[in-house]
């Protein structure tokens, strides 16, 4: 890409930011310096050995040796890699400079139940600078009944990372016993808000999930909304504001379908895709092989 | 205005007052150099999108975009804008030094149950001074069973915006359980209550709903009171001491409803006026339409 | 007062007392320098309107005006008023060095049940000594459930203060479901039991309310004791050690009641007198002709 | 004591102690250098105030003036005194040098149930320095389901008074829901435990009550014990390790009973006793006296 | 061990970790300098006394004298002695630089209940440092409802730990009233899921038991799993990644079957041997000539 195309398309996503040379460098790097470099961004994270367990390497025991997330994350192209302390500190060695890190500061298990989830720090924005990552990663629980718990936590982590021009990428999770009350966490209620807030609170990207069309048990005026994927996908990228979003892709699809979704995320406005699972609990070469055919979709949305 | 009156006002709202210079220059900006510029307030907050959710903006969906108000806030001559860290960083670069800025410190949002309210800290006083606010917007929780979590945090922050000479506009919303047994949120009592602590606690402006009539549940000596609403607004303007009061205008009423309550409120003593759906929720240039109508009521009550 | 009279009343309250001299300087001018200026303590405190609401001005509603009370104080030569950082901020400022100021650090609304009592901290010492304060008022909650958080926040209280050489009258107040479980608030067991935790942790000065007679559910030794009004006045006194008493009138009374309840408590051994809606819920003449009774009564009781 | 002979006293207890000069100068003091000074502690507490209430001082109400314990301690030769902040600031002045002061640092009221008990900072570690002290007291909760937060504090304190060299004393206690439903506080499980665990956690003396012979409801290898009190004695000063044990008298007993006991826990390998009611429950001279009768049975078990 | 053969293994134990130079020394120190020296760890541990209470030294009354463990790790070469504070401050003073020491940093007794386990500190890296440790030992209950506090504390441990070079041997506990619904802290599912936390928060070693082969109340898929004890021991340790993997004893076995645990582990991966209880629970000469087997099972497993 040209200087003036890079310098254009900075514009459209960074001008209008109050932030930091630091963070502008960052940010500048993770959109336009790595991955599709086209001003989008193609995530593929790895925090599910934490948040879920070992189960999830079930499907591909090779994904098991951290290694294979990050040789894919580099021979794959992708924009960076967001993990925990323990796997950046034993696996990113070989790869520093070559894949974009985002170091995941929060985390839990999902063993005890979710009614009153929180999501403690398990790392600081001190390590990410230590460790050279581009940009944390944060969990907040959106209306979980301890949200001021979560809240301040994060204020303190938002409040660091300014200091240090790092930026944010917040997984915005409605979650817990009060939003499970009105409908579930994946409405568009509950999405919906949950960009919103990620907005509200500072966050400099979003990742949410696609919301699914329930409608019993939500709040109005959501209950009455009658809207189709695109539009419902739509109305969260305008309620996340100037965040930019990266839509999921969740468990795992057949390609196909992955493919579609990826289509009708862009198409909607988001900013990327991050995949994890759809990825990783591939043999290596179909995972190699599905990444550059979502390449080849998120090329045709360049801003 | 001539030099003189301005300081004959400075002194009727300030000259009171102990404080910093930096507090006096701050208020003066909001008091006389901004807004009606007559000492007293017009006040456009948008801190419902975290609190409420994006549903407030479903009846002027132009409205998700916070250039909206921004925009609104500068051709309407509005006297401050009080929003959170989110949009402050995002949308506040092109009005820098054109609107007034009250950085809202707290927020939550309105998914789990309020019997226990609190109010998290999103931003610091630091952030504040950082962002050239002129005030910290801070909600206060009157009664709720956390008061000793509410009270505490707002400790901190007072001392903090001392130190600064920050001004503080507390919204002192009585809340919980406990004010819910005794008659509710919105009685004269509750709020009465409300308007002195926020005096106590060395709130510079407090923003206090409109009490109502109600006085069932309500504890003696309130429950026997039957006082007009000019009345309660005058009781409650007494109580808040030295506070200066703002009252809300709350969910979206018709033009001439608004005025009248925009009349009734100053009339009783009010410092201003705080309206946030009652503008944004309409198209722009009604919105704009109806600020002037306001102007031209509260020019009526310089102080 | 001769220099030398001063001094050896200085010795029969301070000199056993190992305390900065900064201390000692801020204890002579409540004791020496200010009020009945004989060693006892006539003092005037305004913290109801934070802990009770407004409801307490409504038999006065020109107490609503925190000029009223530091008016009275002044003319009436009370030896001190203690009051919230709000109202110091906002009302001390022509007062400053004509009435000794005593700030009262924490305080609650009552609008929560009591329970688990606890009162949080709503200024600092830091706070007392930028406003040029004598002494700090601080409340502690006798027995409460939480006594846990409660000792540990008068204990960081109580090392500043110590640092800053600032004085410390204590609220011994039982409070709580367990000592509601043991008679109640005001027996003889609970207030004797508060006046020895003020001397263990450290107070100066302690506010004791009289003990009532009341002996069901209280636990033995207690339960058993036949004792007068007076003999409980002085038990409690005995069990406060070195700390000096203050016992406060409670509600109102008649003016002949509360000049008795005076004579009584002097006779008994306190330090002298906390008055607050005995003398400001009175129209002001009244109020200040009373406290030039109380000071007839006081004066007969120098120390 | 001729120096050769204190030397190898000093042997005995400190020398394999891997601590500073400045704890092996104090821990000096209280064992050579006042008290029975043969490497043995008397030790006088007056906690009991705090932590029982006035109630404790109704057999001689003499003790209710402070003054009465440290005059004992002087003239009947204790090795030290331990009591809180508010006593020591008091009433420690005309005594310092003369009788050694073990600064309590932590207690409550018994006001609450006791089932998650935990027992607060009243005072620092700082406050001991200042103050001359020449050992912290402590109490610790031992198996209180709040047993992070007693842990958690106690582990701030030692590292604290590590840094300074102020020897710790624990009281060990017993304590909560849980020890009631395996026996209770006093059975021979509960104290064997707090005996370990005081050493465990850092302390240097620890204070343990005689352990009872009840086993119902203890859990094995306890249950099935039968041993003699003497055996039961030496079996916690053993599980105390290389920590001094003081075996407390508890409530008063008669004159040859409380020596009896002290000759028996002396026997069994206590490092000393420490009598509080015991002592200043009786008139002035009683009490003296069966202090010397005391120092006559401790001569006899130099260490 | 030449030089050359030293820095192979090194490189296939150390290469591959960005950690400081403190770190390399310490672990080199572990595995190379003390123990087996080849690559292997044989570790000691005496927490049980905190842990467990005095109860475990029953069946060996000789090892309460802490210098038993002492004494036999440096006899019977092993790589190093976990335990707490008060026992290193106590009893490893004759032993320093001749026994390498791993200060475990947190503890509790096993009294209440432990649904909601926690392990609070009682000792901070500092303390490891200033008492020449090599590594500090810390306790994560994996599972417990209160993993927030629990994931916390450790971050601050982990972080500082890194700031001073510090290796972290992690026991990785399942526990709490979340895990007993799934199976109980002992199964195949519980067990590799603590292996993987701690690689993911930034345990250099883990502490893991041998999984269980029960699968009653166990979640998908590991209800499904029917896999040899070798099998579960294999995959728990490719659970931990680039965690060296300490297999535990558990309690006392007869000798021969604790050699066949020990043979079977080191076959399946791990990295090495902590047997406490399997030793100190045998008489001296005993535990010795076990220690000596055990030495001749792990010399074959070099790396």
């Amino acid at each position: 890409m040209p200087a003036t195309a890079a310098s254009a398309a900075l514009g459209t996503r960074l001008d209008h930011l109050s932030i930091t040379h630091g963070k502008r460098v960052r940010l500048w790097r993770l959109l336009y310096g790595a991955g599709p470099a086209n001003g989008t961004l193609l995530v593929l994270p790895l925090d599910q050995g934490m948040e879920h367990g070992p189960a999830d390497f079930f499907p591909n025991p090779a994904a098991l040796d951290t290694d294979f997330q990050f040789r894919l994350a580099l021979e794959g192209r992708y924009s960076a890699i967001p993990l925990g302390i323990g796997l950046a500190e034993k696996y990113f060695h070989p790869y520093c400079g070559r894949v974009p890190l985002i170091l995941k500061l929060n985390g839990k298990t999902n063993i005890p139940p979710d009614d009153e989830a929180v999501s403690p720090l398990m790392a600081t924005v001190e390590d990410a600078v230590r460790l050279g990552a581009d940009a944390i990663g944060y969990t907040l629980y959106v209306g979980t009944p301890r949200q001021d718990v979560e809240l301040l936590q994060f204020q303190k982590v938002r409040q660091e990372a300014g200091r240090f021009g790092m930026p944010i990428v917040m997984w915005a999770y409605p979650r817990g016993s009060a939003i499970e009350a009105q409908g579930g966490k994946g409405t568009l209620f509950a999405i919906d808000y949950a960009a919103r807030v990620a907005e509200e609170v500072g966050a400099d990207i979003v990742k949410l999930h696609e919301p699914n069309d329930e409608t019993a048990g939500v709040p109005e005026p959501y209950r009455s909304l009658r809207e189709s994927a695109g539009q419902r996908l739509q109305r969260v990228v305008r309620s996340a504001g100037r965040c930019l979003v990266l839509f999921s892709g969740g468990s795992k699809l057949d390609p196909d379908a992955a493919l579609a979704k990826v289509e009708l995320c862009m198409r909607s406005g988001a900013a990327g895709i991050i995949f994890g699972r759809n990825l990783w609990q591939r043999p290596y070469d179909d995972a190699l092989a599905l990444s550059r055919r979502v390449h080849e979709v998120i090329a045709r949305y360049p801003a």
